[in-house]
């Protein structure tokens, strides 16, 4: 099991998912009883400014501006990766050398082979790791997974998800590294579709096979240093793709950011021979659950509202019918972190989690260029 | 049991219910097997243009201009009226006295005391008849009693209803009968609060005391004839009353035509120590259901889709998930009726239920002008 | 314009789609004022007990056994198909060369190669031709092509539909005619896949390439008439497929008959620049629709119950609020098919809509066989 | 103005609102830019071990059992009271004579006549005070305030709200101070029922006359430190009230704690000439509008997701459909503290709110008692 009792965090990168991770860090171990401290140590990015701001209002210890210097310090055992895609594994492998355990916000990193190399760095170093699916956090999701582990679902047939927003729909919005290839390995596909396919592999099975295709609405865009020049769009707005898992089950997935009036529409839906649920980020304290062993006159879609003490982590939380929001899901990560470590198993998800699904990313992305099926690796 | 295998039916009035009546009259049997014959063989109004019309759309043998003939025709079995409320009794009276049975729509009259010897004469005259309270005959309501019936729901703590539209926000609306109390007997709350009332006796009990209120929002509009015009509207736009029932429980109802974006919005729910339902016109093919007797982690409000063999009057009707409108409420009422006078039994709801409901009615009205309780009194 | 203002209606096939057809033959100028009379002259089936049947409830004034005597009548003019898909194309060969009109059940045929001679044999007849997609006629769905039309969508970027029902989960469903290929042509695919595509072709654009998969899940399944015998399955019992539109929107598809909970579960939705909608069967008058146009702080889908005036059809109807069920759609139908009949122009959706779903479905069933993109044909 | 840039704060209770407020007062400046800080001095409760335990979870910097005491400190400024409601006005007394700040839950106190000396009492003293009417400061409530203020809903007509929970419906639920008259005024009535007379305050207007109604549907529970013995339930399981607003408009009012299925549903609908809305606690980040204003076929219900930064207090939150929860609305409700008290302004809703609240509660119970009509008084 984990060594210590006290882990000293170093985050690196300070904006939307700075935020959500400093709450967790900050009030992860107030709604729980941390097996673990998790002590908000230094907290680091590129722009002085910005990374004071957000050291003060969270209360990290200390900050920097630099993440080698960070992931060097021997006063820090963890290191919380929030950075733009492609510095994920290039922060991972030089934390792994060093002995930090690993947090990282998906996806891995822009591309297999980095991923791979960042798998094998974790596990030579034996760290602990985790990559922040925060969504299968989400109490009712977490629910999901245990109607199915209790057989109320039975042998699944189908799985259809989306991932919809519509934030790239303004011309307008600049050219960020979101846009581009080299910094983000993908548009739509690997910020949100990753998070479907992610919690389609966490309940259901791996994928088998895809066929797969993307779509870029808007080819150009402004600069973000220089709003009269247009810039060339080079990931993906939108992809789809249809697969088989490995226990025969079909699939249908759609990420895309041209979905007017969808916000944060991260929904998946899954039919087996004895049940079939639905979850939805937007009402994410909701499971909808359908079970046929219900007498047949009184059978319908139910929604059960996640909010009761019997269900996953709101033990920490508030009395039957008082919501929790999108930023507990990250405290929930913490909360299962602290307990695997504490125990000496692997937290879940993880680093290979993130492996398996930069494959299904991959080949998603090769399927749609060769305009074919494609088989999907397995991780060994 | 009913004598006859064929009933020849006369039906006063063409209107709104006149249409959903005549569907009824000939679609009954066809999507049912019926027991007995309802012929259509005449239809009565005050407007020959419109009679004639009517009677060649939707098929009825013969046409008149007075009521009073109709009921005295020798080859008339049964009377169905759809009128202005303050002549459905006259007709039942005269209908009874010559031994026709009767169909009514709701409310049955104008006040207690006439609707007294309604009940008085069809009582003496022995004949079937039913009052049209369609709403228990949609199949999701039914199933609700049927839930209640089996045990599902237990000891009954509450029942909230409320019967909303926006019909009357129009300052323009001319002063229709429905608006002039000698014709209608009171506003929404005879028209649409009987509704609700009525499902609440079916589903629940007796009401056994009251508190209410009314209100007339707009106090003047023009005369149908003269619209440069005004008269005086003599009933309430709403009503409200509190009360309790004969088992305990309590409720709260509500019926408005001022309610902005709600169009014919009769709903209601009940809560008892086992289980919730919910029932809605507007999405009137749904049940939700809550059991206690689910498994903790999986209870919630289960949307049940009423259109499965298992469910009432849907083997008359499609495939699962195929919906009914509300037309079909009036067929099933009728199918329930022909059962009921084949096999000798009084249709339910009948005259008494219209007597019942206008005891309700009455004494609501008295404590809004009391403002306080009032006792319920019981037919006996 | 068509000549007559009679037309004598010949109907083949009594099963599901018979009674919706005759029901809708029965009423359509009961809720409209039709231009034309439709006739219910002959209603056609293979087993006198049945046909005899379902003449006497629904009152067809004949039947026959042989829908060739039908066709060949003098006396009909119009052609109703409601049979098995393989004897769609064969009915309507014959009925074109006498001249008489047809309405036809969708999927138009089995295979593209016979749906051409149908469309070539009613083209070259100059009869008047209507293929029954009756979910265009939903009042909501009808209303979500008007705001296209009014340009409230904008450009339209994404479609997604299903079209989910459980009704094949059941192992022991014996092996009718829907599940032999060389009756039904394919399974879920061609019966309620072909909704949602029409669907999508009527709201969007022609579709120009498809990638599609279709599983088996059940392979085997007792014999109609043995049942302690089995025979093969040679449908799919699911179909998806992703595509592009000639317009360049994208779109997601998936139509099975093994989702479980739900039962004839056909949703669209459409996302463009400016709004975007969703419709679904199993709540058929309502439709969701978000605006970009709203205030900013004020903007959410919005759910329109179509059942007012201002809306598609609902003239011929109930007040606001009053919902309508399954079968309207058909009268609906109807409705249009006498308006454009009497204005002379061709109703719509038509044979030529049939074969374009056709070549659709195929293409769908060649890619998932060949297991790469394959591009649509379009109709010249 | 408030004269202090930093506030120290001492806080009485700890249990459920007590985890509240701990989080509000750690994270309000995290989320959001306070003009003043707010320090967690000193947390007070009478038991030590659980008073310590959530001083050190939650980081007060002090804790202590004698909250006379902690009125006393001179390095405090401001009182924060979570206790049973008998020991809010004392409480408010001290502090207020001292000239500490107020911040007190609902309801304010268990009589009118205690709350009118706390109102004297802050009055009196010239402090700040806040009661924690927490839903008022729920986004998407909040919008429906600034829809009004804009003339979006225009007059209203109607206002009904219920306040509905499960949890008094085990009989073996032990007997707590919400239990008891004499330390908690009344029981889901004040508990509850004074969320939606404040929310309906808040919208509407004030409220002149009521007919109410209470019920205590199991009068005996097991004491909660001798369980085999049974005492006297002294307040009501559920109250409703009729009213009549001081606009003209009419509301219905229900609180109770015996819906089976219900966890935490505060619901209030309001009709206005040009719109109306709906709001519920259990999926508090939506607010249903619907708008006159629209074009008639598109008028409905939009489900607004009130998490977009147009919306009240979202820039200190997420991106848009990520949502928000319960807690978040204390924090909300700090936020608006600090910046009325740095601006020298009033805090709203205070406590002559709380008051005022509390008027109307003991009106409901008076003509519940009195089986009439009650005159609501108005604080001067």
């Amino acid at each position: 099991m984990g060594e210590k009792s006290e882990l000293n965090v170093g985050m690196i990168g300070y904006g939307f998912m700075g935020k959500a991770h400093s709450h967790a860090f900050l009030c992860a171990n107030k709604y729980f009883n941390l097996p673990i401290k998790l002590r908000m140590k230094i907290i680091c990015g590129r722009t002085e400014k910005n990374v004071k701001h957000m050291k003060e209002k969270w209360g990290w210890e200390d900050y920097s501006l630099d993440w080698k210097e960070v992931v060097k310090r021997d006063d820090i055992d963890l290191i919380d990766i929030g950075t733009p895609n492609n510095i994920h594994v290039p922060i991972i492998l030089e934390a792994a050398k060093r002995g930090k355990h690993v947090l990282c916000e998906k996806p891995l990193g822009i591309s297999v082979s980095e991923c791979r190399k960042a798998v094998a760095a974790v596990k030579r170093a034996k760290v602990y790791h985790m990559i922040w699916h925060n969504y299968r956090k989400a109490p009712a999701l977490s629910l999901a997974k245990r109607l199915i582990n209790e057989g109320r679902i039975g042998k699944i047939f189908h799985v259809r998800a989306a991932f919809l927003t519509e934030s790239l729909m303004d011309p307008n919005r600049p050219l960020g590294w979101r846009l581009e290839k080299e910094k983000s390995g993908s548009g739509a596909h690997g910020d949100i579709c990753v998070h479907i396919i992610d919690a389609a592999r966490f309940l259901v099975s791996e994928i088998r096979e895809v066929a797969g295709m993307v779509e870029t609405f808007i080819k150009e865009r402004p600069l973000p240093q220089k709003p009269k020049q247009k810039g060339k769009v080079t990931v993906d707005d939108m992809s789809a793709f249809l697969c088989r898992f490995e226990n025969g089950a079909t699939g249908v997935f759609e990420a895309t950011k041209f979905a007017r009036g969808r916000k944060s529409h991260n929904r998946i839906e899954v039919n087996g021979a004895k049940g079939s649920f639905i979850w939805c980020s937007e009402d994410m304290n909701v499971l909808e659950f359908y079970s046929e062993a219900d007498p047949k006159h009184i059978r319908g879609f139910r929604k059960i509202l996640a909010t009761e003490k019997t269900h996953p982590y709101i033990k920490g939380y508030w009395p039957p019918g008082h919501i929790i929001g999108y930023e507990h899901t990250f405290i929930n990560a913490l909360v299962d972190f602290a307990h695997a470590y504490a125990e000496g198993k692997m937290p879940s998800p993880n680093l290979m989690d993130g492996l398996q699904n930069q494959i299904v990313l991959e080949a998603v992305l090769k399927s749609a260029e060769m305009k074919k099926w494609v088989k999907v690796g397995r991780l060994k």
